[in-house]
């Protein structure tokens, strides 16, 4: 099958992969219906997180269920599923307390790859939630977003208790940051600012529900979120970046009391034990346990309740996977969609 | 009037001060019965936060109002007052919200320096708490440990989440840590792991509610939370020292989804970005906001529910202060009780 291998910063190709097989009873293997390429996928394209040898690519995907092995109790061939990026059993205590991505039993998807035609998910029963029936065309960007991006603006604005009567800044205007402030909204956050200085970016997230736009960063964007909020910082805080300055950022926009849900995989940052001391915040966050909000998700998508589909504005077939990632290194594009 | 001031690094000395008198109309005047040195108070004594000149101590305190400003209406004089360490509104959004301690007009007392014969008490009617008569004598210890160190104990046992079902540990057996043993209790934990090393202190944690001790730390005592725990870590764990060795036991204790509450005031913390990222857990902490609590606190306390002054350990005339610092820093004394 064709497949996304990283080679080494920069360099992406689109070349033959062995087809996946069932290789645990648990197993199920998928024919991806599409697949895309993460934020999270560029800190190795861009150099910053070391790539030993070929590498291939992807976690996010939907597809059609092709083969289970003899275990798998929950999806059969035929049906279009939806996968988190961690596989998780879902029955181990961590799973139970609502954790699946840091399941006791939990296999990345990255390291398998999904930007390609085919791929076998482990802990399928655990793992994959099938869709009412199988979608029409239009429903599958949507999905293939709840795989990862949506379920993690999703826990961002859970990590942070968006909600009613609060005011929610979102820090990071890429998919993560833009689901966000859908998920506040779902949520039923009273105000959800959100931070860009990016016009298309910032139309998307007054569509999703963003009630104010704050187009500048660092200190400067700390002031603004305070000047907005009598001088006390927001209620929520989403960070959906990753860096030393994003996460600052979130945390100083913070109320004491308040809640920083932090879902950018963070590179680089170093927080200072006093000055989260007298922050007074809330801090959690990680990988999003996005297999507890897939039933929620797809049923939401389903009924067309909310169109988490439109952060794809660039899609391409698969092997164009090389032009996918520079569009996004580049910020030309906020997320691509790859058609396998 | 006498009072403790810290000229250097371990010179403490009992000398005049001038006796405080009301400055605004939200002041009182408090008469101390008791004071105390705290955990915090060695930070300076040991010469790890700079003193610029000589400085007042103490912030902990129970006493007799004196005198009260004009605009003061909820304590009058000659009623028996406990006050937390940072004076505050409790009108402002933040007070309402249950953080008083970032009150938008907090004053630390410790700048006031409540080791003294007398201590003027900032927004009086925000701060100080009556107690429901002038308590007997053996009350009074625990009442002066409800100031801070027992609320900082239950804001750390809070933070953490600690309650019914739950695994706790602890890390730090001193005053706060063996108080947010009682705490956690108080909170209905199915199980409280102190982590103490030392026997008196670890009986003094069994007397208030510890299930179990483990007295190994840094990776060792997380291994051993990790075996009682079936290799997940603790629900909750309370943070009660402030290093960096510390934090990391308390975050590497923490099963994924859990929560860590942090109340030792940090120094030279540094976390990392990516390890608290994957950690999964909740981190919360700070200032403990001890107004919040004092009313629940001083019931317990006068009911004799709970016997808090038993962290007290040696007894001195506040003449003899400077034995007391000795005392606490050479771990002589859990807790050091000064009678003005």
């Amino acid at each position: 099958m064709r497949g996304v291998v990283l080679h080494a910063p920069g360099d992406v190709r689109v070349e033959h992969r062995d087809e996946p097989r069932i290789v645990h009873p648990t197993d199920a293997v998928i024919r991806l219906s599409a697949a895309c390429v993460c934020g999270s996928d560029l800190w190795p394209y861009r150099g910053i997180e070391r790539v030993a040898g070929p590498a291939p690519m992807g976690h996010e995907y939907v597809g059609v269920v092709e083969e289970v092995g003899r275990a798998v109790a929950t999806v059969r061939p035929g049906q279009f599923v939806v996968g988190s990026f961690f596989a998780s059993d879902n029955t181990c205590a961590i799973c139970q307390a609502g954790y699946q991505s840091s399941c006791v039993r939990r296999q990345p998807i990255g390291a398998i790859g999904s930007q390609a035609e085919f791929l076998r998910v482990p802990l399928a029963d655990g793992t994959l939630v099938a869709t009412p029936d199988v979608p029409d065309a239009d429903l599958v960007p949507g999905l293939l977003a709840a795989s990862d991006v949506l379920g993690t603006g999703w826990f961002g604005a859970l990590a942070a208790q968006a909600g009613p009567g609060k005011t929610v800044a979102v820090v990071g205007d890429g998919a993560v940051g833009l689901l966000a402030v859908l998920a506040a909204r779902q949520c039923g956050a009273e105000r959800i600012i959100a931070m860009s200085g990016h016009a298309p970016r910032q139309k998307l997230a007054l569509g999703f529900g963003a009630t104010d736009i704050v187009t500048t960063r660092g200190d400067e964007g700390v002031a603004e979120i305070r000047d907005l909020t009598d001088g006390l910082g927001a209620h929520s805080v989403i960070e959906a970046v990753g860096t030393q300055e994003s996460m600052l950022q979130a945390i100083h926009s913070t109320r004491p009391g308040g809640h920083v849900g932090f879902v950018g995989v963070t590179h680089g940052v170093a927080l200072d034990g006093m000055a989260l001391f007298f922050s007074h915040v809330h801090l959690h966050g990680g990988p999003a346990p996005v297999r507890q909000y897939l039933p929620e998700l797809i049923d939401l998508i389903w009924r067309r309740e909310i169109d988490p589909g439109s952060v794809f504005d660039l899609e391409l077939p698969l092997d164009e996977a090389a032009e996918g990632y520079r569009a996004m290194d580049e910020r030309r594009a906020i997320k691509v969609l790859l058609r396998p």
